[in-house]
């Protein structure tokens, strides 16, 4: 039975979104894309848009597991904020509906994808294509972050070693 | 007519809520306390909790308007994060809910209750008190902050000079 995970690349902004049906070493893009949010939109605005479109996503999806990118080092702590209360109706669009959400730190993302924790943006894009058959497609780079997480997931879910992490 | 205020102070583990009514120049606690998270308890089960007994506060009390603190200054991006899934999860039920959600920074509320942006907690907190005619009763420090800026937002709406900040 195939296994439906979304990832979510959580941003004010512009959040990324990647759903990926997985069956034992198989897997298949089944939708991506992004939430965009203007910037001169006020930020409950954001926020309640990012809920309500993510909400009508797993409604209409019904994906089984979810898998957000964990982030903890920034310069900044204004950018640290507004992305913690992105990531904050993100994390609780999916917890509503969803049993169990998990989320990966950048490297581990990187490392399950291209090998390396070190890769480059355009590497894991570039496996993220490759991997799930995506060569042709129009594909932003917010949409392959999500869709990194979700594969990073796959993997975390199928590997002996590579623990997952529920948050 | 009276304006029925809600104040929040989001934080993941403990969360302050303060509920008064305006009517003119009179001040009225209607009802205040704190929304706890033990620490054991995951991050999305938090969130969680935090947006069902806000939304649950919300159509129980029906308040007008909200207001939150604004908070950008942190020495830890990683606490600057969780701060912010907090902020994301407290904004979102209140926008869910009412038209407007307004934003304070620390030094406004201190200045609005005290006269003075760097005022102490515990001046804060016996302004509180004083305001809303509390001075025997249970009061934790969470939900006389909550309280403050629910008092510091009717001060703004009232003030010719003093800027209320929609969020």
């Amino acid at each position: 039975m195939a296994i439906r995970i979304l990832g979510v690349d959580p941003s004010l902004r512009c959040s990324g979104y990647g759903l990926i049906d997985v069956e034992g070493s198989r897997m298949r893009a089944v939708a991506w894309g992004i939430i965009k949010n203007k910037p001169e939109l006020p930020i409950s605005t954001c926020l309640l848009n990012i809920h309500r479109e993510l909400s009508e996503k797993i409604e209409l999806w019904q994906p089984n597991q979810a898998a957000i990118e964990n982030m903890f080092f920034f310069k900044n702590p204004s950018t640290a904020i507004r992305l913690g209360e992105a990531r904050g109706a993100v994390l609780l669009a999916l917890s509503l509906q969803l049993p169990e959400v998990y989320g990966y730190e950048p490297r581990k993302v990187k490392q399950s994808i291209v090998g390396r924790g070190s890769a480059t943006k355009p590497q894991v894009q570039m496996m993220v294509r490759q991997l799930l058959g995506l060569q042709g497609e129009k594909l932003s780079a917010d949409a392959a972050d999500a869709l990194a997480v979700a594969i990073c997931h796959a993997f975390a879910k199928a590997s002996p070693v590579f623990r997952s992490e529920p948050l």
